[in-house]
C-alpha cells in the first residue's frame, strides 16, 4: 500500500506540474483559455493512464510527461471546442470557456492545444505514438459528429449509442492506455491488452458520466441536472425508458421529444420518471459489466504496483457523484 | 518548356485525385462540409510546393501525395475554423461553410481535418515531418489570435503586422517547402534555402492579398472588397495611409477606427482615399520585395525544371486579381 500512496504522490504533482511549464509556454494571449480549461481540476486520467500502463510494462524513464500531458491537452482542446459544439453554459462547476472568453478565442486556443499535443509527441521520434494521437483525435471527431446527427433520435440503436461514446469519450482514453504501452515497448499482446483497458474504462467512464446527468445535482457535478435531455441527448437512460413504455405512450413522448416540444417541466418530469423507474441505475449497472471487463484486461499485466494502482483508480468511478 | 507543362499536367491531377480520395475515406456525415472547403478551387500553392521542392532536390518516389495533401487538408482546417473567428460569410465566391453548415459541424470537419492531417503525415515514420506539421498549425492559430488581439489597433507597428501575416500565412506555406526538403534528404543549406523561399513567398502572397483587398471588386475576389476595414483588421494600406496623415487627421480618423464609429459610407471614402494615395500599390511593391528575396532563395537550388516552375509559380503571384 504504501508504494501506492508513493507512486500517485510522485506522479500527480509531476503530471501538474508540467502542464504549467507547457501551458506557460504558449503564447500569453492564449494562456488564459488554456490556463482556464486545463488548471480548473480534473481529474488527470489520462495522463496517470499513460504513466501507470508504461510503468506497470517495466518502463523507468523520466521522459513520459509529455507524452502523458499530450493526450490532457488533447483532451483539454477537445473540451473547448465541445463545449462550443454544445453551446454549454458549464463546464466543471465554472462558466465554460466560451462564455468567458468567446468563440474565436476558444476555437483558436483549442487549435493551439492540439498542435502542442502533437508537437509534443513527435519529439519521441516514434511515429507509432503519433499515428494514435491523431487516430484518437479523429475517432473523437467523428463521435462528436455522429452525437449531433442524432440529437433527438428516440430511435437511437444500442449499438450506435455505443458508437457514439466510444468516439468521443472512450478512444482517447484507449490512446491514452496505449501510449504508455508503446512507450514501454510492450509485445502486440500487452498492447492489445493495455488498449482493451483503455476502451472499456472509457466507455464505463461515459455511461457513469450520462447516469450522473440525470441524478447529480448540479451543485456537486458542476454542470445542469438533466442537460442531456434539455440538448435532445438520447443516452442510455432514455433508449432504456423508451423501450419499456407502451407502444402508443411511448410514440407520443418520441415525437415530443423529436420535434423539442416539451416543456422545462415535461423535462423535469420526464427526468424524475426515468430516475425513478431506475433507468439511471441500470446505466450504472452496464458501467459496472464495462469496468469488469477493463479488470479482466488489466488482469492479463504482469504484477506490479502500478496495475494495483490502475485497478484502485477504476473502482472508485462507479460510486462517483461528478 | 514541354518540361514544365509536363509536370504541371501530371501533379496537379495527381494532388486532386489525392484529395477526392482521402475526403472520400471520411465519415459520411462530414464529407458535405469538407468538400465545400476543399474541392471549391484553391491554386493547390502548398501541396505544389511541397512536390516541386521535393523533385527539384531530387526525389522520385511517388508516395509524396499524402504528405503534399496533409498541408492542403491543413490549410483548409484552418480555413474553417477562420472563417468563423471572423464571421466571414464568404470565402471563394461561395457563402462560407459555417454559414451553410453551421458552427457546429464547422468545428468539427476542421478537427477532422486536422487530425487526418496528422496521420497522413504519421504514415511518413518521419518525425521531423510531424514536427514541421504541428509547429505550423502552432504557429498558425498563434497569428490569428494576435491579429485579433490587434483589431482596430491603429498603432500596430510595421514589425507586429508582419509577424501577424508571417504567422498566420507565411509560416504554413514555409512548412510545404520545408517538408519537401525533408522528405528529399536534404542537407541543412539546402532544406534553409527551402524554408527561405517558402516564408518569402507565403508574406509575398498575404501582402497581395491585403492589397486586394481594398482594390478587388467582389465579383472577382469571391470577398467583399474593403471587408479588412469594415472587420477592423489593420493591414499594410491603412498603415501606409496613416503614416502619411497630418498629426490631427490621423488621430481623429485613428479614434473613429478603434471605437467602430466610421459608417458604411466613411469607410468606402476612406478605402477610395487609400487606394487613390497608392497605399494597395505600395503593398504590392513591399510583396514584390519579398517575391525577390523568394526568387533568391530559389537561385541556390540544383538547376532544374521543377525550380524553373517554382519560378514560373511564383511570377505571376504579384499581378493576381484575386
Amino acid at each position: 500500500m504504501s508504494d501506492i500512496a508513493d507512486i500517485l504522490s510522485r506522479e500527480v504533482p509531476a503530471v501538474n506540474r508540467y502542464l504549467e511549464e507547457a501551458a506557460a509556454s504558449l503564447n500569453p494571449l492564449v494562456q488564459p483559455v488554456v490556463r482556464h480549461v486545463l488548471l480548473a481540476g480534473g481529474k488527470r486520467l489520462r495522463p496517470l493512464l499513460t504513466i501507470l500502463v508504461a510503468r506497470a510494462f517495466g518502463y523507468e524513464r523520466d521522459d513520459i510527461y509529455p507524452l502523458a500531458c499530450s493526450l490532457e491537452f488533447l483532451h483539454s482542446a477537445t473540451l473547448l471546442h465541445d463545449d462550443i459544439v454544445d453551446g454549454a453554459p458549464m463546464r466543471r462547476g465554472r462558466e465554460s470557456a466560451h462564455m468567458r472568453f468567446g468563440t474565436t478565442h476558444t476555437i483558436l486556443a483549442g487549435d493551439v492545444l492540439l498542435a502542442l499535443a502533437n508537437r509534443l509527441v513527435a519529439e519521441y521520434d516514434n511515429p507509432e505514438l503519433t499515428r494514435i494521437l491523431s487516430e484518437s483525435l479523429l475517432q473523437t471527431a467523428t463521435g462528436e459528429i455522429l452525437e449531433i446527427a442524432h440529437l433527438r433520435d428516440t430511435d437511437l440503436p444500442l449499438e450506435t449509442y455505443l458508437s457514439i461514446i466510444t468516439g468521443k469519450t472512450a478512444y482517447l482514453i484507449q490512446a491514452s492506455c496505449h501510449c504508455g504501452a508503446v512507450l514501454a515497448g510492450a509485445d502486440a499482446r500487452l498492447s492489445q491488452a493495455a488498449k482493451d483497458l483503455g476502451t472499456n474504462c472509457g466507455i464505463a467512464f461515459q455511461l457513469v458520466d450520462d447516469a450522473l446527468d440525470y441524478t447529480s445535482p448540479s451543485t456537486v457535478s458542476g454542470k445542469p441536472t438533466g442537460g442531456d435531455l434539455k440538448e435532445g441527448k438520447v443516452t442510455l437512460p432514455l433508449i432504456l425508458y423508451l423501450a419499456d413504455q407502451p407502444f402508443e405512450a411511448r410514440r407520443r413522448l418520441a415525437e415530443d421529444f423529436r420535434q423539442d416540444q416539451l416543456s422545462e417541466e415535461d423535462i423535469e418530469y420526464l427526468r424524475g420518471n426515468i430516475v425513478a423507474g431506475g433507468y439511471a441505475e441500470k446505466t450504472r449497472e452496464m458501467a459496472a459489466t464495462y469496468l469488469g471487463k477493463a479488470q479482466a484486461a488489466l488482469a492479463s499485466f504482469p504484477p506490479s504496483s502500478e496495475a494495483d494502482l490502475i485497478s484502485q483508480v477504476l473502482a472508485p468511478m462507479l460510486g462517483r457523484d461528478k
